[in-house]
Formats: structure tokens, C-alpha cells, sequence
């Protein structure tokens, strides 16, 4: 019964196909590594806004304009 | 001095009174059974979309629809 | 298919009991208010050591020192 | 390689130049405190609405209400 | 730069060769369906007690016994 | 009435002086760049074993191993 929760930068569309891709995988990584039940296994995904996510003391936003 | 975090899946409205119940209840239970101080116990809610929940490896928008 | 985070300060002892109460209330409460199915809630307690937890920027060691 | 995370309530508005400062000053922080590597140190901010919050049972919303 | 935050309950012995295949899996996932940094990925991984962990409104410790 | 969670790997000795200067210094940059009140700000740090932590598909231990 693992409860995994993923963040991630929201940039560009995440489908709904992309998350559900996200969700199977992380439950049969706890399955396959630790033989953890798959029916009890919560995953849920959270989008944060690049100006709330930094890294090296310096917004997503920012960097992503370096980067430009 | 407890924090709480619920989340649940933002699916139909969960009213600004259903969300103060679930505050004060959460206040309450860690109060009655720890004789946690409530003054200063903080509870947050995350509503999360149903693209962005799984269990049992799909997601609750999937789940959903096979349950119409 | 809510999921419920405690945390709490690691104080005095917190029986198996007591952790089944907050359990069991916290599950309630969600069917209580929002009707949510208790058969796939889940509720996690986490016990943090009084050094590691602070408010009003004073660790909760030293405020139960001062409260002597 | 420090993870932060601030929660906050969604109050009046944070402008993206304050979110900069959050992240820079708690990226700060763990360097100068444990000498913690900046470049992977990860900060995310939560921004998290009146209703969803409360403190001593009663949420944010009412708790600003009483305060005018 | 994703962060991933596994939690499962600690129950038998998790190797940290296991441990790796999770860290490694994850941040795996996260490139292949979204094309996610893996540099910058960063996975976290908390084995919380069985009487500290509930579902269903009953602790996985009774659970376990039941199951026997 | 901010929380904030420093979550750190588990390497060395964090001592208690050096997790007060944490939970000061969080406290005090929530209140200086946003003006919130120090009184109701939580602050909790989680220390990680090096097995659970994990940056770039490896966990830390290895990563220290290699470092040497």
C-alpha cells in the first residue's frame, strides 16, 4: 500500500495520457521492486508553477529564460 | 502543536462549510486523543485533480468513467 | 480515496491504541463530511523528534524547557 | 542536495520577485547553516487557498473576517 | 527536475539494493514520459512504522495479524 | 502562519544548535519577505538516510562512495 507523490515543474501540456503513463509506472515500480500490492498503491502528481520551483537558489522561470 | 494534510480528489464542490468541518475535526481528534493543544494545530487541504490520482495504478478519471 | 497526513511531535509515548484512534477518526471524518469511501483512505502518522520541530522559530525542545 | 518546501496562504498577491527571494534565502540558509551544496538544493512553494487552511480549528478565511 | 517522495511501510527487510532499483526506476519514469532532466531528479524514500500507517481505517499492523 | 519542511539527508551530526539556527532562520525569512507572523510559523526538518536519498537515478551513498 506505498503512496507515491510525484512534483514536477508545470511547463508545456501534460496529457492526461502522460499522467496516467506516470501513475501505472510508479505503481508497477513498487510492485516489481518490493512485490507491493498494485490495488492499494495511491500515486499523485502535483504541477508547481515555475515561479514557485527553484533550484540552485534561482527560479525555474529564470533559469528556463537563460536557457533561451 | 500537530499539522495535518488531507488530500483529497477535486471532484464535485466541496464547500467552504465542508471544508471547516474537516478543520475542526482534525482540530478536535488530535486534541481528544493526544491532548494536543488545538491553538496552535494547523490543517491544510489539497484538492487534486482526477487526471492527477491513482489507485491501483489507474487514474480516478478512468475510474470514473467505468463506474457510470 | 482520501490520503491523511499526521505529524506530530515525538513527546512522551504514543500508544499503538492511540495511533489506531487517529487513524480510525480521521477516516471517519472524511466519510463523515465528505462521504468518502473508507476502504481506500489512508492515513500516515509521522513522529518528529522535539529538536526538529520549531514554531515561532524556537525548537519545541526548548519551548518545553522554558514551560518547566 | 536539501528539499524545502514553504506553504503559504493565498493572501493579497506574491509577487514572482518574492517567491525569488524565498527560494534564494532558504537555498541560503542550508549553506550557510550546514554548508549544504546550492546547486541541488531544491526549494518549492505552496500556495494554498483561505478555505483550505486553518489553525486552532478555524480556518484562515473566518480567522481574517474577525480580524477587520 | 522532478521530486519524487516514495512512502511505504517498513515491514520485513527493504535492501538497499532495492532502495537503488527504486531511486533508479523513478527517475527513469519521469525521463521517459516526460523527458525530465535525470541529473537534476531527485527521489526521497520513507519507510514509515505499520502502526503508523493505516488504510481502511484500521492499522496495517492488524491487518497484518489478520491476514496470519 | 507558514510551514515549512526542510527535509536533509542524514550525514555527519546535525546537532541541535544547528537545527535551532534552521528553524530561526526559516521563521525569519517568511517574515521578512512577506511579513508573516513569526508566532504561528512551523517549521519541521526530516533527516534522510543516505540509502533513501537518491539524485540523477543514484542514491547518495553510493554517490559519498565515489566522492572519496
Amino acid at each position: 500500500m506505498p503512496y507515491v507523490n510525484i512534483r514536477i515543474t508545470k511547463e508545456g501540456e501534460v496529457t492526461a495520457d502522460q499522467k496516467r503513463q506516470l501513475i501505472e509506472g510508479a505503481t508497477n515500480l513498487l510492485h516489481d521492486v518490493l512485490g507491493k500490492n498494485k490495488k492499494t498503491t495511491v500515486v499523485t502528481i502535483d504541477e508547481v508553477d515555475t515561479d514557485n520551483w527553484g533550484i540552485g537558489g534561482v527560479p525555474v522561470t529564470e533559469i528556463r529564460k537563460r536557457q533561451k
